[in-house]
């Protein structure tokens, strides 16, 4: 049975333990709030479920809670940043704002980022950009979980990808997905309810269709989009791969299935190419294009348009990408978040740890 | 029976129809080139398959063969490019420059195009950055031939991203994708042969799924990366929908269902809200990021190590984008391009209104 958290509540426990890991209140007001994001937002698998995750990270020493996060080249419109090993979901924000603000100056603004960690959602960091009336890029890559189409041997992570760009009256358009067919967190939820996924999800360790949700702990692989080759599975691989590339080799981040895994007691990749995980942020000034007012009318347009396509029988109507995400924003923020019995108690760990009222 | 023609011949053809048409030398040589890697490259539906198509909007005064192509706005790291309603084979090219001149200044440079049209392969687009150590993006707008995910109207074009980075020894990293399923090309082949499209594909137009090949012309819809929203789709209409927007609600293009159509006698849409297709392009200089001969190394490091990745059973080995591309073209330039009767047939009749030998 869920247990239903107050928005408020989560974010005082959450704010405690990072403050306990030794983040600044800065950093911990940041991490807290892109982590909740993801609760907020309906995307259970990246919020408070990954707490106790980042605390094993920390405790192995793979995450370093005073890092000193900063630009090691740039060019007007370019940067590397080196996120010292810090939590992505500081580290993400600084290297999106440094977008943004090349964006302000010549346009456009493109960061790589190295040696960083898992930054939550792609979404929060891309939506940074709206309220610049810019479109906002993020993409990251991960633990290698996913086989390339014609191996078994797993080779990339979800590699998600968000776009956000903004609209006019309307909400605007957040993309934010997984390059694979289904995201890890899907599966998660699966396991948790002794599900089976549905075929094309994952494959066993010998290449074969499964249906197993916990094919992964039996050396099975998350598909790239588009499931198998016939329905365009390399495709999902390219896109993951481009991620990979632009976020780890563009960087000096370590990249395909030498990122460092998330699992705490995963020993790390050996030999690996470059220092912890990668981003890529990216930043465009609508009115680098044309006058803002007039594209942000053209959004509006674009949106009605799509939300009025004609619906497939047994559908009530076409979403626009973060329509979702924003519904469930709204009733949580009121609501409450519900929180599954697991997690519940993994918190009351963590909690307990460090002597947090939970 | 396919006809073999040797590249030279087929370029000689096409450029004395371009020129007939009333290219300047300049841009005959260039349209020829773009769309003749089509069929280099063994993207048999975007090559000389499309003259006779590209000769018709040119009757229906939908191209322009003399066109001003101008830049209308930019700064440092952005540009609007109105093609005047000229070949898109032309017109990219102009933009991709654009893009790759800025990067030279900036470290990255992305153009948006309005009033343009079809602009062949994709990747031949995004391969003009490779040779100035960038990486190339490219992705254009299209007639709208794919139902949005819960939709059954046509809304998007196939949409395609190409995306091609350089390595050091080893050949170039190239993805040239459609957003959808499979490309229009594909089912294509299928009519030719009398085949059955693989569920997924395409939906008949109450959204059912549908196998057969000739759906497109019974009010069908192709279907977005991903199939169907268990296994995606809603990612590939997301894909798919950032590229009509990028292409052309940036740049002031006509964009979704109200994409100028290429076949020349389906009247154009009323209530255009921008003028012609849209693309975007974007060149990234590798060394805005980290030194040209660092990154390509690890570029050979990624592509060797995701070449040796253990097969599936039944599979040689394990591709990297760009692979059968270039494969092809190896072939194909000695051996020459085969060409199916039909399309054959179709060239033929150009030659005939133009008295061109053939």
């Amino acid at each position: 049975m869920d247990q239903l958290f107050s928005y408020e509540s989560l974010y005082q426990f959450t704010y405690a333990v990072f403050k306990a890991m030794g983040c600044s209140d800065t950093d911990a007001t940041t991490a807290t709030t892109v982590l909740l994001s993801a609760d907020l937002r309906g995307i259970d698998s990246h919020g408070v479920a990954r707490l106790s995750g980042y605390v094993r990270l920390w405790e192995v020493q793979r995450i370093n809670t005073t890092p000193d996060i900063k630009i090691v080249h740039e060019t007007p419109s370019t940067a590397v940043v080196d996120g010292d090993a810090g939590l992505g979901l500081v580290v993400a924000p600084y290297a999106m704002q440094v977008a943004i603000e090349k964006a302000k100056k010549v346009g456009t603004g493109w960061v790589s980022v190295r040696n960083t960690n898992h930054f939550g959602i792609a979404g929060y960091h891309a939506m940074m950009a709206l309220q610049h009336d810019m479109i906002g890029m993020a993409m990251t890559n991960a633990s290698a979980l996913v086989a390339p189409t014609f191996s078994i041997e797993r080779m990339l992570g979800t590699n998600p990808i968000a776009v956000a760009i903004p609209a006019g009256e309307e909400p605007a358009f957040v993309a934010d997905m997984a390059t694979t067919t289904a995201a890890n967190g899907k599966l998660e939820i699966l396991q948790r309810k002794n599900g089976e996924a549905p075929l094309g999800w994952v494959q066993d360790k010998e290449g074969n269709p499964s249906t197993d949700a916990n094919i992964l702990k039996k050396e099975g692989a998350l598909l790239p989009l588009g499931s198998d080759r016939e329905h365009g599975s390399h495709k999902g691989y390219a896109l993951g791969a481009v991620v990979d590339i632009f976020s780890a080799v563009l960087s000096g981040g370590s990249y395909g299935p030498w990122a460092p895994p998330f699992p705490a007691y995963v020993p790390m990749p050996e030999n690996m190419p470059g220092k912890g995980l990668g981003h890529f942020f990216g930043a465009m000034r609508v009115d680098a294009f044309r006058p803002a007012e007039e594209f942000k009318q053209h959004m509006d347009n674009w949106i009605k348009r799509f939300r009025n396509a004609t619906p497939a029988p047994g559908h009530e109507r076409v979403l626009i990408p973060g329509d979702p995400e924003r519904e469930y924003e709204l009733e949580r923020k009121v609501k409450g978040i519900p929180i599954v019995a697991s997690v519940a108690a993994d918190l009351k760990t963590v909690g307990d740890r460090f002597g947090i009222q939970y």
